[in-house]
């Protein structure tokens, strides 16, 4: 029922997994598309299934339900913060150098995935509870190693502060790029990173150390 | 048709001014709630009337559509937002002072009104187009206020650089907010705002002139 090319060696009629994988990231990636583009509650099935090109009874077959592809996104894009996070403090950097990996990694994720960010910041509400508890587990455990970081750098006399005010504002700051992150922007995602580290480390007052020029 | 109690002076069976303003507060009151908890594509017109006790018929004398609902909210919400910009502006203080009054301030109605951010940050999406447009100017007008100010001080010699980057990540950093702002949290409104305001102005890494205790 699926609008792929019948493959020669496709047995008892299934698609090959191969074939599978690749029907599942275009259906993916069309509710990515369409989800950042509408809103989740605006996006019919139907519609999804005309953008990936597959017809409605595959589209079923390959997914259970538009939520379903909802959850998919925002776990694998949480999945994916978390995984690059875990990466970087492993490296055991000293916590300021560890903190500047991380915010220029998450402006990248961030800019790189902006639409999943978009669906995250818009539509997280229409999760089940059952996959909304779950994604608040993982963006806990994400925060937590922010945390860990920060009160590191603040227990090695390095940072002012670690009060949880800071991360959530940092992050919130970070995150706001999903919104106004302009492709054609002057600035790369690299920059951006830096002018965010510079001001988020040293501050925007003007000292006898930091005054450009 | 309303459940109002009729009074004994009304004309012509329409209600009086006042009455009409107590109803419509009621229903912008009851949307408000509904939207923020629910988001506006989950949230029935009915479900508005019900929770403001007034029936369909007179929902619809009183307000145009639900998607009305959602522009009144969003238009006062961030009408309020600019006046307090420009009254804090019109003050002509220093631009890091006016900086550090506009911060404070922003927290404060942020936190007083997060069920209206709520809905700006997931629902905004859902305005007609005529009506983002205009949304999008009054936000132009407020960002460009903030900008100003951070211009004048790096102008003054105050702030170490005036990058829009800067402007769009501290406005962002105090948005989010509306996510993350717990009415039980350990901090008031006026101790967010102090916390951001130094990390915004002074940054996070230990100095000889910052370090706490």
């Amino acid at each position: 029922m699926t609008t792929e090319p019948v493959s020669p060696v496709r047995r008892r009629g299934r698609p090959r997994a191969t074939e599978r994988a690749d029907t599942r990231e275009r259906i993916h990636h069309a509710a990515l598309e369409l989800f950042a583009e509408r809103g989740f509650h605006a996006t019919g099935v139907a519609e999804i299934g005309a953008k990936a090109d597959v017809q409605r009874g595959a589209l079923y077959y390959h997914i259970g339900s538009k939520e379903d592809l909802l959850w998919a996104i925002l776990r694998d894009y949480t999945r994916l913060l978390l995984a690059d996070a875990e990466r970087i403090i492993e490296a055991h950097a000293d916590p300021v150098e560890t903190l500047t990996r991380l915010i220029r990694s998450h402006v990248e994720l961030i800019v790189t995935h902006r639409r999943a960010v978009a669906v995250h910041l818009r539509d997280a509400d229409a999760l089940t509870h059952e996959h909304a508890v779950v994604l608040q587990q993982l963006r806990d455990r994400l925060q937590r190693h922010w945390q860990d970081v920060i009160d590191a750098g603040h227990a090695a006399g390095h940072l002012r502060t670690a009060d949880h005010i800071v991360t959530n504002g940092l992050l919130g700051m970070l995150n706001s790029l999903g919104y106004w992150y302009r492709e054609r922007g002057p600035h790369s995602p690299a920059e951006i990173a830096d002018i965010l580290t510079d001001t988020i480390l040293s501050g925007l007052r003007a000292t006898d150390d930091n005054t450009e020029g």
